[in-house]
C-alpha cells in the first residue's frame, strides 16, 4: 500500500499540478506551500527565504558551493541553509506519520527512503514544454524562459547533491519517473492514481 | 500512436523480460537477439563480439576510453567500434521503419530521437533485486554478483556517453522509467502495454 507519494520534479513541468490532481484523486493531504508554512511557523524563517534556499544551492558555481560546504563542517555551528534543512526533513518524517500525502519537492524523497510505504515519483519534461509552461503561469522577465529553467535546474541538482549525496533525476532514485512534455499531465496524473490503488 | 518502442535497461533489471511480454502483448515484433544476429550477417563481426562490443565501452577506465575516442577521430579510418556503431543504427533505423516493434538496448533511444511514433523506455531496478536475479539467471560466479553488475553498469554508461552525449539513466532522456524492483516486472509491462494502446 503507498500512503505517501512524493513528487520531485523540474521546474515548469507540471509535477506540483499533477501532485494536486493525485491528491484529490486519492482522497490524500496535499503538502507544497503547507509545507513552507509550518517550516516557518517552527522555525522563525520567513516563507520567501524558505521558498528561496529550502531546494536550491545558493551559489551558481557548483565548486564554491561545494569549498563552502566542506570549510562549514569544520565549524560547531550548522549554518542557517542546515538548519533550515533539519528543520524542513523533522516536518516531512512528521507528516508522514500524519497518514496519507502527497509531499512536493525538498528532498523527501530521500528523507522519507527508508519507508516502505512510499511511493517515489520524479516528473520531467522538454525544455520547450517548460518555457511554455513557467511563461503562461509566471509571465515574461527580461531573462529567457530556457535561460530561467537553466539555472533553477543547476540549483536544484546542487541542493540535492549536496545533502542527499545522490544525482537529480537520475533513474534509479525513484520508483517512476514521467516525461509529462510526451505522456501529458492527465495520463502522469493517472498513472501515479493507478499504482497507488 | 505509439508503433516503435525502445527499452534501455539496467544489467538484471528484467527489462529484456519487461520488452518481450509487452511485444508479446500488443502483437509487434521483439527485437534483441534478433538484431545481433543481423548485424552479424551485415557487418561480418561475430554474434559474441557484437554482443560485447555492441553496447558496452571496452575499458574500465572511462579517462583513457575517452583519451583513445578523441583520438580516434583524428585518423580518417573509423575503428571497428565505431564501424559497428554504425551499421546497428543503420539496422534499427531500417527496422523501425519496417512496422510496429519493441528494440532492446543498443542506443535505440537516441538513434530514434527524431520519430514521433516512439516510446522510450528505462527499466532499473535495486542491486539486491538485480543480484538476485543474474544469479537465477546466470549462475554463481567466482567474482560477487554486485561487481559484476557495477562493471556492466560502468562499461554501458561509457558506451552510451560516448555514442549519444547523453547521460544514461537520466530521466530526461526517456518518456518513462520504471524501477521494476519496486514495481514488479508485470506491472511494469502492463503500464508500458496500456500507454500504447
Amino acid at each position: 500500500m503507498k500512503n505517501i507519494i512524493t513528487i520531485s520534479r523540474e521546474f515548469g513541468s507540471g509535477g506540483r499540478s499533477i501532485g494536486k490532481q493525485v491528491a484529490e484523486k486519492l482522497g490524500y493531504a496535499f503538502y507544497d506551500r503547507e509545507l513552507v508554512d509550518e517550516v516557518a511557523k517552527r522555525s522563525g524563517f520567513a516563507p520567501e527565504y524558505i521558498e528561496e534556499h529550502g531546494e536550491y544551492a545558493n551559489a551558481r558555481n557548483s565548486l564554491l558551493f561545494y569549498l563552502a560546504t566542506a570549510e562549514r563542517y569544520s565549524h560547531d555551528n550548522l549554518s542557517m541553509h542546515d538548519q533550515l534543512y533539519i528543520t524542513q526533513s523533522k516536518i516531512i518524517e512528521e507528516l508522514a506519520e500524519k497518514g496519507k500525502c502527497v509531499i512536493v519537492g525538498r528532498c523527501a524523497d530521500y528523507i522519507l527512503r527508508d519507508r516502505k510505504d512510499c511511493l517515489h515519483v520524479f516528473i520531467c519534461s522538454d525544455m520547450a514544454s517548460r518555457a511554455r509552461r513557467i511563461v503562461e503561469r509566471y509571465g515574461q522577465t527580461q531573462k529567457a524562459p530556457e535561460k530561467r529553467l537553466a539555472e533553477k535546474d543547476q540549483k536544484r541538482k546542487v541542493y540535492y547533491k549536496n545533502y542527499t549525496g545522490r544525482v537529480w533525476g537520475q533513474a534509479q532514485n525513484y520508483d517512476i519517473c514521467l516525461n509529462s512534455g510526451a505522456l501529458g499531465v492527465d495520463t502522469c496524473t493517472d498513472m501515479i492514481v493507478q499504482l497507488c490503488k
